[in-house]
């Protein structure tokens, strides 16, 4: 918690660019396509005065290359400080952490986790309620493929609040009941008790499963729309990671109202990377 | 005029680096595949000191996700000071304007405009001649395509120029009268008479219709060689936005004359952009 | 020598950031792609405070638009101070040299020359071993396709080191002989004399030529394994230009015993052209 309320500092501060991290490199080695998560760590990075070096490459590429583990050590070997590593494969900011004496941190996965979400989202909801603790979320749509639900799941439940994951059954995994989350079918009965409604993207480009709902059937059973939203408690925030697809998981004009936190948690994003690149990379003189 | 004359003030002094814009973030948002326009913004804001994040993106796989509208909204939660957007789709500067408080540079978009390169015309005819009202400037070639050729007759009249356009008649859209422009198809007859002769590349790329003149046709009737030189005055400027196909809007060595000013246009470009980014950034303390 | 002296002294000096090319600015200029020695160059760039633009495009899509020389001519009207070019085209650096006042740096063209890797290769060996004359140098593998074959033959030689190459008979031009290197087709007697095994990686990609041997074939006569390595000088120094393939080229766990510089190779590469940008762009005020 006091990790949160320095990211609060940081993020409610209104500062233009700070010099904290000058002469500190930061790589941002993206091996699937991002611009979101991207921009937001290479602005982060900027705004406390660090080198920002982009390196993009398609996984399938560099698989006829070199292996990760030595691109990390090549990196390692060029003195940065930090990476900030997207990739297809789950588990493989392990491989990098163990090749560097730099940080390491793990902008999403594979389907496995995307943990600077969670923080970003905890701050969010942080800042528009004022606590965490007994708040009940739901989390719906594509959990299967969804390294955001996964990580919001652990993140939510650690900080004490109580997460149900609403989707089909077929994008549903029976291992998210391990990860303390209940599991429903039934979109309208969660809406009218939750504090906290969390959307998902439909992730049609990693769905290679037989007996996915099609877009319109997905629509009509868990799309957000205004007649559910009648249930639900006046308050209630509507959360999604982006990129949204209007008229899919959510009403089109949904996205705009007041109860709606897509647009904050992008700015969230920001203040929360600051923090983040901020304690694990200032006061770091020994390498 | 007064714009114009802070142009020629920031162009002229032999500024390495200035502090102006330190703090200000520019992100570079291009659909469109472009280096020197890219390049040429990224070297105006880093020589202002602002940070400059890059996006290039195709639009059609823009198309398939997140909208224009979506994506701007994104960056204006991320707090940027300026948008120079590179598009398609004509108009798209606006939903880009519509949706964010950061300030928006249109760098191109579709067959539409492309304003910031008519200022920096502008600036290189100026800074040669030393006036712009009165002159005859005709353009030639690929009207249709041409975003130059749209702004640059609006630019020009504004100016109090006289402006001919040039072309082949499949290429001459009916609209440029409105614009203010007179036609013709005659080259030889429109040389004689002009101040300024301004190129257009052919953009075979974007020509989709029949009846478009071979590159063998167009270089000999369109094309600008020694012999129709002779016939224009002696310091007829000539002109061109690049990249330039030497051998078919103009003969090659032609490029390289005392009269021409296709490289000096290059060195206006960063000037004044740099103005622009200027006026429209330094003093905006208020976001 | 009092190059590399200097060479030395920046890259043993622990030196975050320094204020020496502030400023400036350098394009890295790259028509293949490539992230080790882009990234090398940016970093040692922004070490020393000066601005640097990315450009990548592939070969053949230039191929359609501007010249090179256009490009150039273009990049010089914007004042930048160097270029750094790799190019899949032989001497394409001196078309960039002949059009720009533009200090212009290789960073490899074709199968020709790529000389920042002999000077860093230089720098590692002098580190390791304190002296360069009269030590005895095996370049091994793709020779015919290896720029980094060529440059490093003129280099080793150029400071007295005995140079000999060994390759597949179908890989080894005989032009090598008139740089002055040995040529011999057998691993095992070559490496039993060598100071410096210098390994090269096949390059699959650029191998358009029949009686090419198989990977199979390649690493059976001329891969480094443990029981080669035992005929080897007890202090023998294993050098990788990168990326390597592990299994291939080095047997894989080579590349990380005390002798192998491979990793070494890629600090001094920070090192050497943090060097060479402050000794071409340092005290340049003139332009």
């Amino acid at each position: 918690m006091t990790t949160a309320k320095s990211f609060v500092e940081v993020g409610e501060r209104e500062i233009k660019k700070l010099p904290t991290l000058r002469g500190k490199t930061i790589v941002n080695l993206f091996y699937e396509p991002s611009t979101r998560t991207r921009i937001s760590f290479e602005l982060a990075g900027k705004r406390l005065s660090a080198d920002i070096i982009n390196f993009s490459e398609k996984a399938s590429a560099a698989a006829k290359g070199e292996s990760l583990k030595d691109t990390t050590r090549t990196l390692n070997a060029m003195n940065i400080n930090a990476v900030v590593i997207r990739h297809p494969y789950p588990g493989s900011p392990y491989i990098v952490a163990r090749n560097t004496r730099a940080r390491v941190i793990n902008a999403g996965d594979g389907c496995h986790e995307h943990p600077t979400q969670s923080l970003l989202d905890l701050f969010t909801i942080k800042k528009r309620l004022g606590y965490l603790k007994g708040l009940k979320a739901i989390i719906v749509g594509d959990i299967f493929h969804s390294r955001v639900a996964r990580s919001n799941i652990l993140a939510f439940k650690k900080m004490g609040m109580e997460v149900k994951v609403v989707a089909p059954p077929t994008l549903l995994p029976a291992q998210v009941e391990e990860l303390g989350a209940e599991c429903s079918y039934n979109l309208a009965e969660a809406v009218s008790e939750a504090d906290i409604i969390y959307l998902l993207r439909m992730q049609t480009e990693r769905q290679a499963r037989a007996f996915i709902p099609s877009i319109r059937e997905y629509v009509r059973y868990y799309g957000l729309n205004r007649t559910l939203l009648k249930k639900a408690k006046e308050d209630v925030l509507i959360m999604h990671p982006g990129p949204m697809t209007r008229g899919v998981e959510i009403e089109s004009d949904l996205a705009d109202i007041p109860q709606s936190t897509i647009v904050e948690q992008v700015t969230s994003g920001i203040a929360v990377r600051m923090a983040i690149l901020y304690l694990i990379l200032s006061g770091d003189e020994s390498e």
